[in-house]
């Protein structure tokens, strides 16, 4: 299989081209190059010096500036001369502004949009602000194309030739005339199929799925996966057409939420940077380290308790490690399909009591295998029956509080809106820890007569 | 924040309409609402008795087919009468057609293609099956919409009025009259803005990025999200145009390779379902926590080597579970951040050094700060300085283990192509398990003069 080198662009050329000083070069690059390639070039040849990128005209320097992450377009707007910048920024998608907007201090957002921004760039972006980040309205623009019921096909038509800024032109969205409220939707092919003068009401699909401002933009991508459409509108409380997402930013919505699940399951900030600071790496991670630090305590106070037994039955020091660890790896397994179940929406009334049965039932099975081999394994350490019959019996009691830990810790934890990526291991692994010591152990210190 | 249930349809309502007996009511469901709806009604009210959608119309009923995931398209066939089978799997989506056929017998392959299919779709379903499923050919469809650049745009519309069944009709794709290679690309919009006598030539973008048929499919996904397009075509190596990805089937390969990434991780089978049998998640995760248990027992005979030492200095038992569980910890954090990287593409030859770097040095900072609250926690165990000395020693010394472990190790899989999601853990954590227990327990045997 062919990878991602074989369909690079080739950054070295691009680089030279911006960087040669030839005005052919420059025209060049803007008719042949995708922004994003420009953008790239720049970050891995030119060492991330936006500088490079003054040379390109406002409104493709522009549209590189879309393609950034929100905090690499603040890099590349301190490189623009004063006297430039809102040139630039008008030209922008007004999505994007916003979102370049919400990375700036407070202090800066307000002057940034009543000095630099102009006529509806400046109206749109103002209420783009109002919107909670990770909502519809957060992730939405405002640049769609709107057409009334009454209105013609060849009217509808010629509107389009008016409306040159609009982020997708495939759906032309029907709204009320007078409450702007959203009737309809019209495919631009189902347009261009249709009589010039055919009423817009009489192609219109009317069963027209939107979504309101202050839904969650993972439901948002949930209904994108579900329905494959390439844009949804947006609507407000009173059902008023306000805006579109498209599916570009859907795809970011989604990669962005998987890496943060990732993150945080493996108990990193969920915005943690892999080309970060160590001071980003330290306050993203300490503080987790200390909370499990927490736990370790409390399962070695476990052991602690049971000092006299270890005294007596050394080889137990070398059983429990593996009792513990393997109840881990087991409700590490069980909650990670559950914590990524219900990222997906997987679980639900319905389904749940017969996944729990599954697991603890898998649990039992997993149990009794590793279980036997732990017993044969810890003949090794000390042979005498019982130690390797109490070994077993310590793990297969873990398995199955790992397969129960593992399903309903996770679940608690969504019960309770705390999000169980982020909490689910540590409170999964302290049940394990612990109990797999106290059973090893409390088994251990009951059977001392035969183990001695 | 609005969620998802705000936004579902109405399933008890779909599901009385579908199961009412009545002709208006099924024509109702088949004008107003979308298949995704009433194939999820069948599956949360009706309990995916797949039977009840019998009463749709064949082309509705295909659409249905066409949302299923993969195997629940074959459980939908099988309740289809056999005289009617065919007439449905024609009116489905070529590529959803060959995705069916994967999920057969090698045998019933085969039949259904060649008793099935009838026309283009059984040529262009042919086609499709010779490709690796997680490659772009694997994904793409062949219903795409081709054009000649001598034509002009009244030709071009016309044609498009013949070609209902493609899938997308908001690009179209210029490609040579005899080569069939690839030439470039009008979007729908640019082609409805033009004069109707307009050639193709004056008006298509000549730089058309495309994927070759072989290309994976996470790279094709990496390029969606990169360029943000609604579709993507794809050429064979001769460059001839054979098809195009669409972003809805690109979504589910984002969805799916995230899923698999984060079972991988967390030591499950990439495909096993959450609501799978006990059977599948037994086979998921034995084999799992077998590799695991091979390596706990080399951590265990670690500390089986220093039962000399234990038996002097009991509270060892209790404080090297502490290092070695918060070196796994720290581990963990170094590797999930590094592999979600690499599976992002992140990591290159000229940022290496630099992260590997910052690893270490994080690994330091947050070394020191829990290594001096474990000496410290120690002394509760064992009220001897030297005692609490050695705990943050082996602790600072660990936590440097698990950063360079959690880096490395993950580059180096990737570098022998074995996938870092999978494997990275069970590494990091024998090295930081039996690391720990050696800095601890080999300190204390060198420093016992003083911990007696």
């Amino acid at each position: 299989m062919r990878e991602d080198s074989d369909v690079a662009a080739d950054y070295n050329e691009i680089f030279r081209l911006l960087t040669s000083g030839k005005p052919d070069n420059i025209q060049k690059l803007v008719d042949e190059t995708h922004p994003a390639d420009v953008l790239q070039a720049v970050q891995d040849i030119g060492d991330e010096d936006y500088r490079y990128l003054l040379v390109l005209p406002d409104d493709y320097l522009a549209d590189v500036i879309d393609e950034a992450e929100d905090d690499d377009k603040y890099e590349i707007l301190k490189v623009i001369d004063p006297g430039r910048i809102g040139s630039v920024l008008n030209r922008m998608s007004v999505d994007e502004i916003a979102d370049l907007i919400r990375e700036l201090e407070d202090d800066n957002k307000d002057a940034v949009v009543k000095s630099l921004l102009r006529g509806r760039t400046k109206t749109d972006v103002t209420k783009l602000l109002k919107y909670d980040e990770e909502t519809a309205g957060g992730i939405m623009t405002t640049q769609f194309i709107a057409i009334y019921a009454s209105n013609t096909v060849m009217r509808a038509l010629n509107y389009l030739k008016t409306e040159v800024n609009a982020e997708t032109s495939w759906y032309l969205y029907v709204v009320d005339k007078v409450t702007y409220k959203l009737m309809g939707v019209v495919s631009l092919r189902d347009l261009v199929m249709a009589p010039f003068d055919t009423l817009i009401s009489d192609i219109m699909n009317d069963n027209v799925i939107s979504v309101r401002t202050d839904l969650d933009q993972e439901a948002v991508a949930r209904l994108f996966t579900k329905y494959g459409y390439a844009a949804l509108p947006v609507v407000d409380e009173n059902g008023r057409m306000v805006g579109i997402v498209t599916v570009d930013d859907v795809i970011d919505v989604i990669n962005e939420e998987a890496t943060e699940d990732i993150h945080r399951m493996g108990g990193i900030d969920k915005e943690e940077k892999i080309d970060g600071s160590v001071k980003d790496a330290v306050r993203s991670r300490l503080p987790w380290l200390v909370v499990n630090l927490a736990t370790a305590i409390l399962a070695s106070s476990v052991i602690a308790k049971f000092n006299g037994t270890i005294s007596q039955i050394v080889a137990l020091s070398a059983v429990m490690t593996i009792i513990s660890g393997m109840g881990g790896n087991a409700g590490t397994q069980s909650l990670t399909i559950v914590v990524r179940a219900l990222s997906l929406n997987e679980i639900e009334k319905e389904n749940g009591l017969r996944i729990l049965g599954k697991e603890i039932v898998t649990g039992l099975i997993n149990g009794l295998v590793i279980g036997a081999l732990v017993s044969i394994i810890a003949l090794f350490y000390d042979f005498n029956p019982w130690f390797g019959l109490i070994s077993g019996v310590a793990m297969i009691l873990n398995m199955l509080a790992a397969a129960l830990a593992g399903y309903l810790i996770p679940i608690i934890l969504e019960k309770v809106h705390v999000d169980p990526a982020i909490a689910s291991s540590v409170f999964v692994t302290t049940v394990t820890d612990c109990l797999g010591f106290f059973f090893l152990l409390g088994l251990a210190t009951i059977a001392m007569p035969h183990l001695r």
